[in-house]
């Protein structure tokens, strides 16, 4: 039995609703009749207007008690996990919220549902109460049952009446609206598994690489299985059932998720409607969301209604409960153009022979190091750290004569870009940020020494490593702080942290933190040591 | 492989991007850079005010393009599943939303994400934009280590910059006020299952029966797998980590669904998070809901902050994604007591005794026909609406001295209650409802047969089923038809109509809608024999 986040199974909904409520902000509240009864109320209710009562079976959340407040529902009467709550628990509903203006019960087609919220009512009127019940019946899936169950398209009829009852309209008005809603509503739904019952074994009755069409929010099987291909073709199955029921009149599509699907697939999922048989009909859209789930089901469902311009306004207007998604126009794709500055704006060349025998022996230097670099590093990575150092440091010789060797600013920014196009992994993007984070010091005048320190405090900031940690770093840093007082003191400043290096041996950045201690004593860190050869044999 | 709603799994981010935006009414655009540049911006950005970028992998939706909008994210970009986006992705994100106020870059603690926004901001500067990054790092499933993850408390840094920057803060005042919210922000995950990569084998790493606390947002393993044992303790061993840590502040918590976790199952943990060990501390509350998702990971995390008043209001201010579910204060259970009315008032008896005796009589006319009854319903159902009905009488008979016998209207409503509380199954719903409103129409002053008519209108409406659905209906529509013209009439009518059930062999209502033809033909319905029997005794 598949492990789930609850306690007794038979406590399930009795804690979920008490955890609905704690998160509410005090919007809602309950009924004082558990287990037996468990009705969720508006907290703020003054029966000053017509109430709305919904419910049915949980396992559907948000819907229907997650739907409860202003704009929306007035209460929503739960039952257990896919079973119609008790004649009593819909007449406590009824009673505890229904006023002079009288009261609406919104009911989707189910047999249990039907007799329990209509006998409710039954017994309600009989206190001399105004109670009309309607009964949602949007599915299609099956089109030649006298009977179509009520599913997602429910919503469209909470919130219209919800915004009509908020409004101030008459329950007359309301359940006429309501009337017509239902029966302008279609709905359809597809998963690609079934839904795991609380503290039941799941059905396997979907087969891997079936998708079921037309199924219900019970779990209960669909029409049929069909091979599922891709997305496209799923969402096709079912909007190609639905286009010539909707001819060209626009509507309001309601997407839903059934639960399991993930907010990237149901995504992907709104890409499809737009681009489907239907695409053209879709003026409004509310979601993707998960509105009325079938627990953990994999699949989504569609409803469409050809709303009125006043029903769009109604959908749209304001309300209290955040698991409803709002009702937006479906619109193209807004694409603005790439913005300049991608494509690195090429530095202007420029001579300065110094500079440039200066920069060709740091890469040389390099580039001798390569196999000593690299057996080091096969100490405590991949045995490439010399291979890649060298590799960059041969692609900046090359590219000499396209620097602008007269100008520190623009050198420092265009050697970051050669490193970043040239040199692969974590060690090129973080002397591509020194040397870019430099370039930015020099364009505010700081002497050289101060811009490496800048660069330097960049990369630590950026790539999180500290002295210590077994980096480059560790004869960086001491290098550059000796740095005025010359090449020499920072040469040996380099070797000395360089060294330091071989007894660190709980690494904790870069891949050396990953190696064991016995692995990394007495080997000196690649980066460490690059650089102190680098200062060395500059000073020597 | 499971199947998913994707279609070419290379395409999957861009085009649940391309549905993210046509459902946004509008409200967001995105960059001219497919496939490799994928950037999502507020389509109303005029750079007024400081600019927010967040990003990193996909696969955390609605994290981070569904929190672009006014009042949170300026622009979101978006690598591959659980890939850092590229240099160049994060750099066209920062120019095109960067305006002389300065950007803001929100990096939750990856490497690739910390290298590529860092060298991206590194390059945004050499333009001369202002660019501050933070680094968000509120995991604390591994306490020793230095660099700790980027997790779902990202969301209390975006909402609380979002708010600012849109209040006109400056940049260095929403980048210290952002850094304090990372300094006091903790979070832990916890998990039942792993999550499945679009188009790759799920990795099976969580045994059932097992839970893994401390893992990541990218499918990585947790710090130590435990026994589950059911909700409660599965929320104690995150929030039992995270009390030491919190002390006696009141904190605001975001409750988060890791992407595959029920509706339900959210609101069972809300509740728990109310009684746990943290309860105490928790003030307000953000969700439960799916904000920092891994895929479809049946897991949920907890992110916890001290917040101030004035953060507070920050968290609560109005935001224009719908994927922010709010910030509430916590609060107990809100109980309202039951409505009067659930126990019925018991009738005040009278007597009258021909209508005990007529009362008497219908009763035992079922009484006697039980066996025949249950002989006909066994070969459409389960072989009991003769002992149901019988069973009913009975207790009809015992109730008679209990009833208000002199008075109709309270008559029929006593009828109705005795045979809701003695009657099981729909058909004691049903005839509950029958005589309840009759009633309703005796209280209006109606003439007999038109009571009873209006009791079969109310029958036919919440039952669903007509005449020529093989039901009781069959033979008391056309018996109360018949009434005005006496009780001979009636049951020849009723007579007529029985014997009809037996040709109907496709029916359209009632258990018999599941049975074959062949099992039907030449079988009266056993509902509509016994309102015959009824009116032909009674009538003789």
């Amino acid at each position: 039995m598949m492990t789930q986040f609850i306690n007794q199974k038979e406590n399930t909904v009795t804690e979920a609703i008490d955890g609905l409520i704690q998160t509410s902000g005090g919007t809602l509240a309950r009924l004082d009749g558990y287990p037996h009864i468990r009705v969720v109320v508006r907290s703020d209710w003054d029966k000053s207007k017509v109430a709305l009562v919904s419910g049915g079976g949980s396992g559907h959340e948000p819907a229907h008690a997650g739907f409860v407040g202003e704009g929306l529902l007035t209460a929503a009467v739960c039952g257990d996990v896919f079973a119609s709550p008790s004649i009593d628990s819909v007449l406590a509903g009824i009673l505890s919220v229904t006023g002079p203006a009288g009261c609406l019960l919104i009911v989707k087609n189910y047999t249990g549902d039907r007799l329990n919220f209509g006998l409710a009512a039954e017994r309600a009127r009989a206190f001399g109460l105004k109670v009309n019940m309607i009964i949602v019946n949007d599915d299609i899936a099956l089109p030649d049952l006298p009977q179509p169950r009520g599913v997602a398209g429910t919503l469209f009829v909470h919130k219209i009446a919800g915004a009509m009852a908020q409004a101030g309209a008459s329950l007359a008005e309301i359940t006429k609206a309501a009337e017509r809603v239902i029966a302008g509503t279609k709905s359809l739904g597809m998963s690609l598994d079934t839904c795991t019952v609380p503290g039941s074994p799941k059905e396997n009755r979907i087969p891997q690489g079936k998708a079921e069409l037309g199924l219900g929010i019970h779990g209960e099987a669909g029409v049929e299985q069909i091979e599922y291909e891709n997305a496209k073709q799923a969402l096709a199955a079912v909007t190609d059932k639905m286009a010539p029921l909707m001819g060209t009149a626009p509507h309001v599509v309601l997407l839903n998720n059934l639960g399991g699907t993930t907010v990237l697939e149901m995504s992907v999922l709104a890409n499809e409607l737009a681009q489907s048989s239907i695409g053209k009909n879709v003026k409004f859209i509310i979601g993707p969301a998960a509105m009325m789930t079938s627990l953990d089901m994999r699949g989504f469902s569609i409803s469409v209604y050809p709303a009125t311009a006043e029903e769009i306004a109604l959908l749209q207007a304001p309300c209290a409960s955040s698991a409803w998604p709002g009702c937006v126009e479906m619109k193209p794709v807004t694409v603005f153009k790439l913005p300049d500055g991608l494509t690195p704006i090429a530095p202007i060349p420029s001579e300065h022979d110094a500079t440039a025998k200066f920069l060709t022996k740091c890469c040389n230097i390099l580039i001798e190091s390569e196999v000593d670099l690299n057996a080091l590093d096969a100490q405590s990575g991949d045995g490439d750290t010399g291979s890649t150092l060298a590799g960059a440091a041969r692609a900046l010789i090359d590219a000499l004569d396209r620097m602008p060797l007269a100008d520190h600013t623009q050198l420092y920014r265009a050697i970051g870009q050669e490193l970043s196009q040239t040199m692969g992994g974590s060690l090129g993007v973080l002397l591509a940020i020194f040397f870019t984070a430099a370039g930015d010091a020099a364009s505010s005048g700081l002497p050289m020494v101060a811009t490496l320190q800048e660069g330097l405090k960049r990369v630590q900031q950026i790539g999180g490593a500290q002295v210590g940690d077994r980096t480059m770093l560790d004869a960086l840093q001491p290098a550059l702080d000796e740095l005025e007082n010359g090449l020499r003191p920072a040469a040996d400043a380099a070797r000395k942290g360089a060294i330091h290096t071989s007894t660190i041996v709980h690494a904790k950045a870069g891949r050396a933190s990953y190696i064991s201690p016995e692995q990394l004593q007495g080997h000196i860190d690649p980066g460490a040591e690059a650089v102190a050869r680098l200062f060395e044999q500059l000073s020597a």
